[in-house]
């Protein structure tokens, strides 16, 4: 790994930049790319600023976010290419990942675990709370000031990936770039109600129709929501109105186990679990063929609503029942 | 008004207090009472912590939360009574506002706007994001440490009064203190599981019945949720099941003015009014014999359902449409 210092030293040498981050773009994502870009557009650099997929509608108002391209034919006379918020060019989707190869160099920002990075140089610390971080750090030590336009991007990237200072990653150093970011020009609540304070009537629809379909089970430790396809037609619900729906059932208390069977189409789910701590739901999901994380995974099943229901209880049930004799 | 170095030097020659919050007690008035008392009792001071009301279930984890008594029959010897979070003695309820006035004197410590104050000291910053950050400043002046009891205190009061750092009241310097706290030994996730995480099961049956009686008009300009005794009496929602509802009509998109009917008894109506800020809706309420403020306001309506929604549609229908000629 290099330190910042040695990849400011690298940058600095450069004229030439193409930044992009990972599929599905998040405000870290963006945050950070919009970050360093308009930094290195400040120094005189020619730089793309680039995203595998368009930037979501809730980041629409981070300045310079119409400046992001999400198609890259060619590259020419690019030196290097800076992947943020990931390490593997996987994560950059097919079109983004092969133009990354055309660059001379490559250089990784990033804050997500590890195991080896293929970068010519990369940064990646895990402890930061998120790559925005990493970027006001490089920023500061290349002497960039901090306008108001880089102070949102880096803002919103930090809000983003704490869950507004809320989730563990949160430290007394997030704070104090808080800090120095409010008093660089951020518009405090503009950025909360961007990033989190209007939905679309059809995304409350769906919540209704969820909420509605809210069974439990397990005395209390087992929650769960229903959308099948006719629900979801009958509201023209996207998949994008459905999106952290599961976060309901997991909030109510005494639950320890929460479930989403979602009917992505005719007879298939996709079921969405989510753990609170004391059942790992990657093992569950696994032995349906499916993965993730300890406390958040999935699986898709295909079958009538009932069958598919009904074995996927019983199994969390199981591993419920064996949680507590244990 | 007093500065806060006068405060301190009255507290440091005096043995005896007696500190209280608000009726309807939040995180900010629960947390400063409980912050300022562990500090004053770290310098051998006989602190009695109280409340209007009892403390709500959400700040049960706040450590000395169960030393906060909800009654005073007498206060023997008190010298002083420090009101938190509130100026005026209506604020604290009859049976406390009775108390503070057997007191020799009275201190008050508050962030809400005032017109006169008539403590014997005061101070009161309405440019303070919590009253927790005064009693932050205080303490630190005072040079009480801050250990862990004391910081998850005033941590809580700052993220409730702040919204998790989203209000437009949040500063660079409510970042520098949080820094601080959480240096301090803030288990910050924790914080925010007990005070955000979990829901019961009835309040989302609550929301799950109010989406579905989600209505829109004025061109998707206002929307409102509706809930019947009836439907209320089905899942046996308290009150408390139906706080907070009337954010999810103003959430959408668009939406300028969300109104809540709720029936809280055989044909009467309690009418919550929100607006993003093109309608004075304080004006609205108040022409139905309510009030409040300019964004937010209430009043009650006695009739049937069809009659009190029809009236008070139009009249902010009307409200609408001369917004938009004018």
């Amino acid at each position: 790994m290099n330190s910042l210092a040695e990849i400011a030293e690298v940058i600095h040498r450069t004229r030439r930049f193409f930044l992009c981050g990972h599929v599905n773009p998040d405000g870290d994502s963006i945050g950070s790319v919009l970050a360093l870009g308009l930094g290195l557009q400040r120094l005189g650099k020619d730089v793309i600023m680039a995203s595998p997929n368009p930037v979501p509608e809730n980041l629409f108002f981070l300045p310079a976010a119409d400046r992001i391209i999400t198609v890259g034919s060619s590259m020419p006379e690019t030196e290097i290419f800076i992947m943020l918020d990931c390490s593997e060019q996987e994560r950059l989707g097919p079109a983004m990942g092969e133009l990354s190869k055309t660059a001379d160099q490559i250089i990784v920002l990033d804050h997500h675990p590890f195991v080896r990075c293929a970068a010519d140089y990369y940064y990646i610390d895990p402890a930061a709370a998120a790559t925005g971080e990493i970027v006001y750090d490089l920023l500061e030590l290349m002497e960039i000031y901090f306008d108001p336009e880089i102070a949102v991007c880096l803002y919103t990237a930090i809000i983003t990936d704490t869950g507004s200072f809320q989730y563990s990653n949160t430290t007394a150093d997030t704070h104090l770039r808080a800090a120095r970011l409010l008093a660089s020009g951020v518009d405090v609540p503009a950025v909360g109600i961007s990033l989190y304070g209007e939905r679309s009537l059809t995304h409350l629809k769906t919540l209704g129709a969820a909420l509605n379909n809210l069974r439990m089970d397990a005395g209390g430790r087992l929650a769960w929501i229903i959308l099948t396809r006719e629900m979801l037609d009958e509201i023209s619900a996207a998949d994008e109105d459905c999106e952290n729906l599961i976060n309901y059932p997991r909030m109510i208390k005494g639950v320890e186990v929460a479930l989403f069977f979602q009917e992505i189409d005719e007879e298939l789910f996709k079921i969405s679990f989510r753990s609170k701590g004391s059942i790992d739901v990657n093992k569950i999901a696994g032995a349906f063929g499916g993965g993730g994380h300890v406390l958040a995974s999935g699986c898709r099943l295909s079958g009538k609503l009932s069958e598919v229901e009904e074995t996927v209880i019983f199994m969390v049930k199981q591993a419920l029942l064996r949680n507590v004799v244990e």
